[in-house]
């Protein structure tokens, strides 16, 4: 009998936050990489909020999962098979294996990982999809400034921890969201952000955005967006005039259909928004990183340095198997984790 | 008796569409003019959309007009006394002499004109800020590229004429939208718009919106910011991704207090637009022409030439007398204007 592969698909489409019966783990024969192609066994995948966007069957800037479709996910593992001369077995390689325990992709689509230059973990977040936004975001659309104030949410997190961390070093005052006393801890002790508040000790925007305020004397320059909802309504009567808003996500929206939510005070109606944009003179950007992948190399000269010095630090929160990768996924949505979320496989 | 002059003040703030018991007309002995200013006759002066803005004490860009303050306007006029070495009697100049007979102001705010270069109600309108706000708006946040489509509102006024024209010279597709068959005529005759539709013509923005695709057959990749409302419902779902919109301004809520009217079809929600920012990629800039003075001198020298070979063509829609100022405003408000509206003076 031929060895098996394990995979996660679609199984049903969620209405709201994904439930368990969404998912289906199934067992398939371990394809033969075709001319050109490269089989992996992938030893961690990555879980990030933009899946929750792939089981919506809305027009979105990507096309949705098909129902039965095995779940996005990049990956990284090691070469057990190769009809590429550029990849051998024994390589390490990153790649888009979806939500599975091997996978069969052109070698041109793979990138070859170093083992030896730091854990291949890091390709999945502080050095891969997610840090990349937050540089990339940070650099080309918040054009940051010393001096200036930065406000990201979801802290500790893979794209918020390198955006604060970035815009420290750039000199700003940089202030945290993120959910719960010991994440709040986690950003300002250990990726030195000036302060932190914790959004469930706010019942509504407006009392986040008056402690908010606090933490931020001379207004907001500059706001990543990566989660939207009650935490944009408490920020954008705080941004400064020539204020910046790269946005990258909306998390707190996506379990809320495609209109999501409305507004508690006024704020986030379209107009408000509009008039806001025109009177601050705001510079709002929305990107999906794989549009930058040109920028990828200065990326990775500009940041490896800073990770293997230890300046730019990550954090990694490990789920262990594959069957355990829906569960790992819902928590992370509702904020479970703790830094960049993972699936070890084997 | 010394000579008198006469102003338009803010009498009380409008709520909704200004009347006329909103201004009060006013006579004054004529101000002398302090060491470094320059008294001037105003021959011709501006009304602008932004001017509703300036009437409400909501916060904005710009402090308000005050209550029993002048009305702000621009003017061009020629100088009858002068306290500074750089005019003397008989110059003509642009200043912000507001809704006035006349205006004492420091020369370093005044801009000399030749009156021999051209009409010097170009000032106000094709070169001055609205021909500005269009030139720089387009480049500095359009960036428009040759075989792109382009729409923009209020088609036949000073800002939108601009824009149109000057996507047309860079080989867009450029389509208007302009209240009456009037306006669509000249919009296509006189400004040479691929195509402009009579929002007028059109119950909802559902309607507006289908018209517009078929105007549009490639979609809409920059889409110039000027009126809101039902035409930003009708085009948000049309923009393509990478899609820019420069926002100058929103005439259409202007009336309608800080936080405008609903949405007839959930597209103007809050989380819709934000959403529409995300998945498409859209570059949203809110910009007001003043903070980019220091382009004028290029603009200048750009479109200076192009109007006075008439290759950028413009139209102005002249009333008479200050008294019939608040009336002229309140009309071109409501789109009674047939290009730039400009009120003479003497």
């Amino acid at each position: 009998m031929s060895e098996m592969m394990q995979e996660i698909v679609l199984a049903s489409r969620p209405s709201g936050a994904p439930h368990p019966e969404n998912f289906r783990l199934e067992s398939h024969a371990l394809p033969e990489p075709a001319e050109g192609e490269v089989l992996v066994r992938v030893h961690y995948m990555s879980l990030d909020p933009y899946m929750r966007g792939r089981m919506d069957d809305a027009k979105s800037y990507a096309a949705p999962v098909p129902i039965g479709g095995r779940m996005e996910a990049g990956g990284v593992g090691e070469v057990i098979a190769s009809n590429s001369p550029h990849f051998a077995p024994g390589d390490f390689a990153f790649g888009m294996f979806g939500w599975a325990s091997h996978g069969c992709l052109p070698a041109k689509e793979l990138r070859k990982l170093d083992p030896n230059q730091g854990p291949i973990t890091a390709a999945l977040g502080v050095l891969g999809m997610p840090g990349f936004t937050g540089w990339h975001g940070l650099s080309a659309y918040g054009r940051p400034k010393a001096g200036e104030t930065l406000v990201v949410a979801a802290a500790t997190g893979p794209v918020g921890s390198m955006v604060g961390q970035l815009a420290k070093q750039a000199g700003l005052r940089v202030v945290g969201i993120a959910g719960g006393a010991e994440k709040c801890k986690l950003a300002v002790e250990t990726f030195g952000f000036d302060a932190c508040l914790d959004h469930y000790a706010y019942d509504d925007a407006k009392s986040l955005r008056k402690e908010l305020a606090n933490a931020c004397p001379q207004g907001i320059d500059i706001y990543f967006e990566n989660v939207a909802g009650k935490v944009l309504e408490a920020v954008l009567p705080l941004m400064n005039s020539h204020g910046r808003i790269p946005i990258c996500g909306m998390i707190s929206w996506y379990n809320a259909g495609a209109l999501g939510a409305g507004a508690s005070d006024n704020v986030l109606t379209g107009p408000n928004i509009w008039r806001n944009i025109l009177v601050k003179f705001l510079s709002v950007n929305g990107f999906i990183i794989s549009n930058h992948f040109d920028r990828y190399p200065e990326f990775l000269k500009e940041v490896g340095p800073l990770v293997a010095k230890g300046e730019v630090r990550f954090l990694e929160d490990t789920a262990e198997g594959l069957e355990n990768a829906p569960k790992a996924f819902m928590s992370m949505l509702k904020g479970g984790n703790k830094g960049k979320q993972i699936v070890k496989l084997i």
